[in-house]
């Protein structure tokens, strides 16, 4: 039952390279290749596989292959090619072929396809038996086979075992399996997978689909920028683009797939997978060669490195009115059952290399929208004034009219893949044997311009993305899948993201048209929010919310020195607003001003309120030294001077020479005692600030009291000559550099803040205390000759 | 014949204090003024001064002071006369006042302005005199007395002292002088002027005028900022605002006005005083009390110093094409004469402080243009992404459409002087007794977007920015005056490009509509070009001009070593390639690059190849040090650190402990032999540098074949032990500190850069040398084990 016509795979090749191209001689040398389409039945396979691998029959007969086609499922044998016959009936040819071409060629395919059950270990013994006697019964050699995973991924293992054990082609052929999402779930069910299946086929065996690389306009952007390499590179980076949006909009909704959506949702769905994909291609560093696919790996990899870690800041999330409701009843779930899934995600990526560093790129993409449209819209800044009204403005010369480059997805207002490219922009080049520049309609506008302000280059012939990925497939072109180093690598990304949103509550939304404004959102720094507040929030209008400032700074005592009693933000902006009046004053006086910070995450808010807010800081005549400095490498994220530089430095312009990190790491070790690293730091001191008496210093408090790096029981720098001491801290990392108790206390000014309900019991017991430094360290601090100042928060005072 | 009826004023002031507002008996207190207008008959008299003063009395009249008007001029008495009462007949009443009160104040006020001839040292004694005879015979207290220079700067000097000698009052009284520009023609002319008025007159006393302070929606910028402080003070800084533009276009040229414009131009007519006040409003740190003017103009003064010099390249400019043929006209100049006098210009500024660092100020000016408008527009950056279709935004709440501040000073569309807020920024207010909200006509647009997007304020009453001014003068509000520091700070900031454009042609343009895009510029960096190019250079397209690609780099050898040999810039980017190269290969192999490069001037082009073309330099993992250091602080502009700041550390991201600059700079004092910097430094090669050996080290060449900072005829670092030394050069600064050249030829490859014709004489003598480092220091750069290699460019090796 194997093949109906015995023979006619030799035979019909041969007649067809006639018909077709004259006749190669080679044809039989290529050999054999057998395509099994697992879950031959399904949906997947019904809308795009089989066309797509009748497509690669049309494409391929007649250049030296023969083919055998195998739709496999679970169904028992005749209804299972009842169901392949009816399937292979809407099979279509492309435009411009003859009808009667059309007919025999399919034809001809529905000759060589045909219904396997494939169940149990003895159906895929049996498989691979009949390949191999029907290849040996034509006088065939085999090239090789693909196996194309159409199903759920529980049964990828049993399948991927099978096949390995039973379905392997011999020795010179090749074996391809073809796999479609999803590939895990988060980064380690990811790796569970890749192992697994690591386990069966090796890495160069497998094509993991992401159908979006298939795409005609996604398939363009690499080749698109190695064509205009000299035209567009120099531009391609921070000096030139504003930003770059990657954007995946569709309007139906999540029903009657709940039971997968409700598992993975948007962000799984399609920003995980298709919009990082393109991102890695319109950020990636050209490979010299962009054909050679393991360049482009290598170099996508480098830019998921680069990219700046998501927190939960760096999203919003929605989800549409409905879909608790199709979820209440595709799933029977009780009533009151709420899905936390978002169905809308609007994510803001950094990549921190020197090509992209500050330029946003936005990822969105949600069901049940206004549209549905796919683009990734890189907009080039304005760097330029034009001198005439805007009335004169000619679109292809005016350097002041936005300047982009769209690689057009499908679907919107253009409703067909394609590139356009404002004509303001140096002029760009397509392959003009795939693509061709296709005039405007008249009157149509896309990204707030007339359509024929663009050049607008368009496929020659619009093919599906599956059609495109089995060809590729066929022809082992690996760049258009995705390999375990570039999933995994994808997977480590957005793992973090999920994870802290987990608990999220998206935002709701009506969906459609009506979702209005609410979808809205935008940045400030990495920090991405909705634009408007909540519905139910409007009602007291968002001005009359409680502000900071709407609250008085009290000011009192506390251990008999002032107290500045708020809320953590007006504190903070206090403290800031004190700190600054400080500088100004003493670099009037005294031309440099030294102010010595404290780590830890308090301060981290300052540092930001500092860097954003306060312009007019003489940061050009301030030191800056460190009150302590946990014993790691400097490069060390609990580094307190990697905090600063993150938070502070990065920000401002302090002299080189006014930064004073502690000398932790001398002779590349860590807080050595006989590097004398405490030394240098007090001779530094000594010599840069007169008296060693910092203008300014600021200190934190511990749950224990403790203060810079000086711990209760722990006697080091309580007293005593030395001005600069390593100590030993309770927690991790226990070895620390910290100026002694003697040290801060000659400090002009002194400011101690504390923050957070955790710091009541501490703040309420050290306001009791008397002078303890060796039990409650902080209680040491009485600057000698000058003011210490308590910042304390509301929940630290109060509790 | 001082007053044509005694008595008048005293009983004037009482009955018209009686008919207006009820009587305030304290009206005499507040004494007599007098105004002399000088210039009385002139045209800027006639047109705005004579109506300016009317108005003060208007505003005054009844408020307890007694007014004289005196318009002077060389005019004999009774031509003057004629000449004052024909510019008299056309004063205007506001529009809301009774005609029949309009009738009476003219009255009034013509009864009380007269003529006087003053030309000689005795006009200006007898007309002191005759005020203080009058006020006495009035038995009036005199309160003071305003002189307004409206005669060109030539005659300032001779009045300026005879008003000083002579007409100066009593004690008690004040003396404010009035001055029209222009001040100066560059920063010394600007210096000779004020230092000559400021032997005749206080500071104090000096009220210079610039019209542009006086117009209204000027005058409203600091108001504005000081209201909206807290919802806009955050925003009005580089991390909200994409630009600012500061524009004034006229549609007049210069005809008739010639010989006052060919000696100024564009520039100092327009931009050096009306365009920078408004830099200056839009831009400095808002004072705690915008009222004193001291703060204010301490704020300006601060925002000149951060003002990034002005250089050739960042102007573009331009000449209307009529205007040499005006000038041959009206100069009666030759047929061959060209004029280089701009009337359009560009400028872009930078202003390098923590507020606006990056933001770019466009300056805009010019004549015959395509319209008539003056305005300044804050354009903010667009950080938000909207979800919905473009066809579903509102404007007062996408936060995607443009959002924009604008102070509009006058003409074009809006045809009257207006303060423009985007609906979608934060809610703004303007003083409401003297702004109102307007409605937008349905239907025009300006910036782009439709007039209803902007919430529109205007003045209650238009006025004319000289009647503002003169009330100004009377009030004493020496805030709306430019002071002498503030003109000179101008000026500072302006001679220098002046200076360089001096022998520069400008673009010829047609004028009108018809200049087309011909006078779009655009910014690149800190670089502003002409968007276009010049019309005959259109010929032979712009991509066919030679490129430095199109050149082929030569390679050869030279002193039996590797020569790359091109044209400079080919010559830079080979080199910065190259390094790339070493460094990708380094790191790939060692895990950090050590990368050691010399000062001068020739690295600096390197430098900036490096940081704004190399992208994937791997940064992160290069250790950057000097080959040699100058002998100065750290922030001398002479340093090579600084230097290396400037040009390359500020673009990139180097980990702060990757950065080894020399220790110059020890115990506050500059490479003191005892301080031990060059064994520090060696001592830290040695620590870090496997072997002491650099990845790649850098050198140059000097004319008298130096390298590093190692010269001929000093034995000093040219053999022995020391890795490090302390030098001698001929030049200032003398000190040095420098590898030594056995460091030197340690290092695993050299690249020796040669650019420009005056090192002709040294490449042809060093290529036929031996190895005689005590001649010529270069001739011993032979590194033992590894690679040199030199790179010449074409006019160093072939002259």
């Amino acid at each position: 039952m194997y093949s109906r016509y015995p023979g006619f795979w030799k035979m019909l090749t041969v007649a067809v390279c006639t018909a077709f191209l004259g006749c190669l001689q080679a044809q039989e040398l290529q050999g054999h290749v057998s395509i099994i389409l697992l879950g031959a039945t399904g949906d997947l396979a019904r809308k795009y596989l089989w066309q797509g691998l009748f497509q690669l029959y049309l494409d391929e007969v007649g250049k030296g292959h023969s083919f055998s086609f195998h739709g496999a499922a679970l169904t028992p044998l005749k209804q299972g090619q009842q169901l392949i016959d009816k399937a292979l009936e809407t099979l279509s040819c492309p435009q411009d072929m003859a009808p009667s071409q059309c007919t025999e060629l399919k034809d001809q395919f529905l000759q060589l396809s045909q219904y396997r059950q494939l169940k149990t270990a003895e159906d895929y013994q049996s498989l691979g038996r009949d390949i191999e006697a029907q290849v040996q019964q034509e006088g065939l050699q085999e090239a090789g086979r693909i196996f194309y995973f159409s199903v759920p991924p529980f049964a990828y293992a049993d399948i991927a075992r099978n096949i390995n054990s039973s379905c392997r082609p011999g020795p010179g052929t090749w074996l391809r399996v073809v796999l479609e999402k999803p590939f895990g779930h988060d980064h380690s069910s990811a790796q569970q997978l890749a192992t697994e299946l690591g386990s069966f086929f090796q890495e160069e065996e497998m094509y993991r689909v992401d159908h979006y690389l298939g795409k005609q306009a996604v398939a363009q952007i690499l080749p698109f920028r190695d064509q205009n390499r000299k035209a567009l590179d120099h531009l391609w980076s921070r000096h030139h683009v504003e930003r770059v949006e990657i954007i995946m909009k569709e309007t139906v909704d999540a029903e009657g797939r709940i039971s997968f959506y409700e598992e993975y949702g948007v962000i799984r769905d399609i920003l995980q997978n298709h919009l990082t994909e393109v991102l890695t291609l319109v950020a990636m560093e050209l490979p010299h060669n962009i054909s050679d696919p393991g360049a482009v790996l290598q170099h996508k990899l480098q830019t998921f490195q680069a990219l700046r870690g998501l927190r939960k800041g760096s999203a919003v999330v929605g989800q549409y009115q409905a879909y608790s409701e199709q979820v209440r009843r595709e799933l029977q779930k009780p009533d009151s059952f709420q899905s936390l899934t978002p169905t809308f995600a609007g994510v803001l990526v950094h990549i921190d290399n020197l090509r992209w560093e500050g330029v946003p790129f936005i990822l969105m993409s949600g069901k049940a929208l206004d549209e549905r449209v796919g683009y990734v819209r890189v907009l080039f800044r304005n760097q330029a004034y034009c001198a005439q009204s805007e009335r004169h403005w000619v679109a292809d010369q005016s350097q002041c009219l936005p300047r982009q480059v769209v690689f057009y997805i499908g679907h919107g207002d253009l409703g067909s893949p394609a590139v356009l490219v404002s004509r303001n922009l140096p002029r760009t080049v397509l392959p003009s044997e795939s693509w061709k520049e296709v005039e405007a309609q008249p009157g149509r506008h896309l990204f707030g311009r007339p359509l024929s302000d663009f050049y607008i280059y368009s496929p020659m012939r619009e093919r599906d993305a599956y059609s495109i990925l089995i060809s590729h497939i066929f022809h082992g072109r690996k760049d258009s899948f995705i390999t375990t180093e570039n999933l995994l690598a994808s997977w480590h990304f957005w793992t973090p993201l999920l994870d802290s949103l987990s608990r999220e509550t998206p935002r709701h939304y009506p969906g459609g048209a009506e979702s209005g404004h609410l979808l809205d959102f935008e940045f400030s720094g990495s920090q991405l929010s909705f634009s408007q507040q909540q519905l139910e929030q409007l009602v007291p209008k968002p001005s009359s919310a409680p502000m900071p400032s709407d609250f008085r700074v009290l000011k009192a005592t506390y251990r008999e020195s002032p107290l500045i009693l708020s809320w953590p933000e007006e504190l903070i902006a206090k403290l800031a607003s004190d700190i600054e009046a400080t500088a100004m004053r003493v670099v009037r006086h005294f031309g440099e001003f030294h102010l010595a910070l404290s780590g830890g995450s308090s301060p981290v808010a300052l540092f930001q309120q500092l860097a954003l807010r306060h312009f007019g800081f003489p940061w050009a005549h301030t030191h800056l030294w460190l009150v302590d400095e946990r014993c790691v490498l400097p490069t060390d994220p609990e580094s307190n001077f990697q905090s600063l530089q993150a938070h502070l430095l990065q920000y401002i312009r302090v002299p080189y020479f006014n930064i004073h990190p502690m000398p932790v790491h001398l002779h590349r070790r860590l807080c050595a005692e006989e590097d004398q690293g405490a030394q240098l730091y007090a001779q530094e001191i000594a010599a840069q600030v007169a008296n060693s008496s910092f203008d300014l210093l600021l200190l934190g408090m511990g749950t224990d009291g403790h203060t810079a790096s000086l711990f209760p029981q722990s006697p080091a720098g309580l007293d005593g000559e030395q001005l600069v001491v390593l100590t030993t801290s309770p927690s991790w990392p226990h070895q620390r550099m910290s100026l002694s108790l003697p040290l801060i206390n000659r400090a002009k000014k002194v400011a101690v803040l504390v923050i957070g309900r955790m710091k009541h019991e501490i703040t309420m017991l050290v306001s009791r205390v008397g002078h303890e430094p060796k039990k409650w360290p902080i209680s040491g601090v009485l600057p000698t000759s000058s003011q210490l100042v308590w910042y304390i928060d509301y929940e630290a005072f109060l509790g």
